[in-house]
């Protein structure tokens, strides 16, 4: 995998008349139902019409379940047929021509379907951890088994970890695109621009305070996703403990004892709003920092930075495909206090993901997200 | 049962100073901890610990649970003990010589268990709809079978349904109070005194456009309790059948073209309002219908009027027991607009049950309750 | 202004190259800012700039004032200039050549402004009440004054009520749009086809029960939109008493006895519900209703009609353009709830105004809307 | 002021039956009502009546305002005379034989009025922040103005800080209360008992998250208490310079470099949630950290402490006088997240003040707040 250095160019080349077929796996999921929308007014896809699946064994998804079933909010205008969802067969996959495919299962189902998918030269964005962690540490967290081990690290080893902000040039060339944890998301582009300068005293440590809206949680109907348990309350979980905490530390390269992550959940439906504590390693002002910052995101139009002291809030992402970032300097020019903000379904999972389906297909990296 | 005419008096008497023992099954619902905060703080019980129990076969509630573990905001200061919450057992009930049995379980379980309490000794005050209708009706309604029909059938003719405002005098009497409905208050409440004082012009039909919070669909985790469905929301349901029109048709003595009710999900965790549209028999003034009101409602401290045009809104009654009523009149003295609230927990569950509970027992009917 | 007949075609002429020139004032209020974020992304305004404005006297408004500082979820990607926004004034406007004036202005300044506009021979989409009613009731119910009044009451009879679903024909040749009430759009939208075919008992009244999201209060900080007062609660207000009234009566022709609406606020960001009551004047069934909504809508993309019994939600269609419309009907064929949902901002604004200027400009009415 | 050590005993003697006179003034804002509340259904002021006041030249009480008026959730059940709220007038305080006066006002008011109060030999209760910090910070941070410097800073200096868990016996015998902030409250009791054994390593440095519900911002309608502002958003504010920091270096005896604070804006009406990130000088096991939370709140009934690694929520708060607190450690034994919530308007405001009253009196700490 490259190094945190971000790429220096953005594609500007007029947009490709001729588009992939186009499968998406676990439309039914909340990121499934974003995904399928974007996809259908994405407008280098005017001309096809990607093909929507459930999970495995889904009992939601019948021979005519249809996209409006599964998505009110999705349904056509009263002229237009409804978009039909399939069950999972690959059947259906390879007969339509597939090029591109992406998962938006559960990890476990993303582990088994990748190599299939590969095998028959189909490329994957997956929406899952499956396939974000180097080896040893996804073992570790996600306790995957594999059917071909061998052939399942060498796919790990070749993955591209699907932040375009950090990994564009190789997430153009990826068969296979770990698309990033919405949390880490928030945290990464945050925390990257400073960490990759050397300017921040690591040893310190690193504080991330990350609060997110309840879709985050899924659409299992849990104790947890309980209306009466998640409005007017807030609850910190998982600490020390989240899953996103292993991305951290492969895409900022640190170790376990140099950045903790709490989450929150926060009493609404989406955002992500991260409050990231660091200390300088020597007293700066706030204009080198502004400068860091924009030299790093300068090709990246999904990055909105805020002059300082002016920060992000949830309201100004939500529905949007933006990740805004904005900090905050103590008069002693070390302490820094970064706020970073994102739509968990779009910049933290299906915007990303058509994001980097635009950089697979040569388009810009931009198209269909404003 | 008797009429719908208001009893004349209210229990000003010094409350008693021996408490019967009480017993509440199916405490781990939102109404039964509702129900438990009440009893435990209730002054007239100070003496006495509440017995409570689970549901029959209900796998949260095992032999060293407790109502903290339940209810994490029912937890007592540090120094306290906790309060056992106990496998339901007949032994355990009749063991502690429980004179009132309070059940906040389904109506199936209500259905069964309120003759075997009776049978006992023990009053009941169910707060379930299992015992609110008469026997014909309560049958198409709920569907229940009895382990023996002709004491059912007994037991339903003596039910008094619990409601002070209307039946006070054969509540302090009862051996069996149905507890009734949260939807069904609000409604009774804003409609009873004109209906009863032949002043609505029934035939032209009555409509109840009614708005329940979350926490009135139960504790159980579903699509439809989830936040993402509930947030951010609002729907209607069950138009034209909801279980609760029965006790609208009762004790309102409508047939069922006469009135019609339309409940909504309101994105709040609890609360009712009910806009409720009527016609008069004749132009009428405002005044004339405040003295209606008001005489009808002269001896009861839970019900709350507002002087016209004054409406009342969900949070002036929420974590109350009171039910606010407030009417608008058009101009042509004719058309009528009356709005009234509660907390479907309190006034609509759990406080309209200890409500009951003091009459029963010849206290203040508003102890424990202001 | 013509009757409720629904015009018999859509426009499926391909989309014009040349784009007249916009203006829109007042884009600092909520629907202002949603109007912007349709017309910048608007495909037949790509090749023009739309110019921005402030309301009169506007302190918010300065010399170098932005888009993204009055609305921060529109800031552009970082590499694209800030959007102006200027002071109002006449010469702006003309100066700059433009066609299609909106006014997303208070009625006191959109009464003022409209014979100004047409004079200078500008079209004129005016988001505000001052020109829906017909001369006296508009007089009566917003109390305005004219510089000249003979000009005025002529605009006043030539405007046309902007509801494309009710007057798509005229819209297209129009000087002067007044576009709807986001309640009233919501009510007449669910009535008009019933009423128009002559089925409904309207002398025994129709009940218009609708809630709305608190942007419909507007963007001023006031005691009731305060979230202190939202939150958590639901209130009626103005019974018997809406502005929106009026239009329900002229474009459905009823008298003010024979329909009566409550509006209540919901804790809510955006989205209408109504539910709506009447009784049909003979027994029907829901095949009948269904095929005269199908008819009545079926040139209308907008709308958007639920199989009975499914009913729509607010959720299914906020940050959309459409209308949702579903109904049930009583087993007596003939008391018939109908519900409708609309984004107030969108279809009850900002959207339906641009749906007004793509049939002013000759383009498919969805145009920029899906 | 006295040190951090907490008292070692807790007040059991019999409540007295002789309750002094209350007042209060500014009980138009949420805390003021909290406290009216809290004041009329204390068990030791039932033979008393608390006499309700504005604020200085507010328009909002005038010679007519009652308690109802204001609040209306306060209104008593019907049978009860209304509650006046008079113009403040030292001469109504004085008359009525006033012992104790709250004062719920704005800090200059408070500043103002509190020399006046003590002068007449009547206690005050301030919930301001006028008298909670050291002369010297105190002019810094709310740049206040003294009528009579000298006695000002006579009165600051014997003010006690009215954190009952760390200053109870101080406050029993006190003229002078300064209650404390909200957000201090929350994190003050994370965090006093690991500093005050030594365990902290406070050179590296202690971050506050904290977030509140709008509540907290008061009841002025202002950009940021709109509903559309705080709803389905979260934003950080006052980084590095929230006025409550100055509490947290007094009461912890640390210096600015130490300690870092950043609210944010939950949108939520009440309920405060700090997470407090530190790290312990040496590796440290969880049941020692237990025991020292343990054994600092032995006397103290308003702080429930968890078992780690469970945490509270703000839901298990809300609506009651308790801060709770719980823990969790990293592997290293060194990294420390403690969890504490409130809420914002009783144990941060006047729950907490009532707390006070009842220490002053010499009744039961938690009279009246259970």
């Amino acid at each position: 995998m490259e190094t945190l250095q971000p790429s220096t160019e953005i594609a500007n080349a007029p947009t490709k008349p001729v588009a992939p077929q186009i499968a998406v796996a676990g439309v039914s999921g909340y990121a499934g139902g974003e995904l399928a929308r974007l996809l259908l007014h994405h407008p280098a896809l005017s001309g096809t019409r990607p093909i929507f699946l459930g999970r495995a064994g889904e009992a939601e998804v019948g021979p005519s379940t249809s996209l409006e079933a599964l998505h009110p909010y999705l349904t056509a205008p009263g002229h237009h047929a409804s978009t039909p969802v399939f069950p999972f067969t690959w059947n259906r996959i390879v007969d339509a021509g597939t090029k591109v495919l992406f998962l938006a299962t559960p990890h476990e189902q993303s582990r088994e379907w990748v190599p299939e998918a590969i095998e028959r030269g189909i490329k994957v964005i997956d929406l899952s951890g499956a396939w974000r962690l180097q080896e040893t540490r996804n073992r570790d967290v996600y306790r995957l088994t594999d059917a071909n081990p061998k052939l399942a690290a060498e796919l790990q080893a070749e993955a591209v970890y699907g932040c375009p902000e950090l990994h564009r040039d190789a997430i153009r060339s990826a068969r296979l695109v770990a698309n990033p944890g919405c949390y880490s998301t928030s945290m990464i582009l945050a925390l990257a621009p400073l960490v990759q300068a050397g300017l921040v005293d690591i040893d310190h440590g690193i504080i991330c305070d990350a609060k997110s809206g309840v879709s985050g949680a899924g659409k299992a109907a849990t104790a947890k996703t309980h209306f009466m348990y998640a409005a007017d309350n807030l609850s910190a979980y998982n600490v020390f403990g989240h899953r996103h905490t292993g991305e951290l530390l492969e895409q900022l390269h640190l170790s376990a004892d140099q950045i903790q992550f709490t989450p929150h959940l926060l009493p609404i439906p989406r955002g992500i709003l991260a409050t990231n504590y660091l200390r300088l390693k020597q007293s700066t002002d706030s204009s080198t920092i502004s400068a860091v910052f924009s030299n790093f995101y300068r090709h990246s139009p999904m990055v909105r930075l805020y002059p300082s002291p002016q920060l992000p809030q949830i309201q100004h992402v939500v529905r949007t495909n933006f990740c805004d970032i904005g900090f905050e300097l103590a008069s002693d020019g070390k302490r820094l206090v970064i706020v970073s903000c994102l739509d968990n379904l779009l910049k933290g999972a299906s915007g990303q993901a058509v994001q980097n389906l635009n950089l697979m297909c040569g388009w810009n990296e931009q198209e269909g997200l404003l």
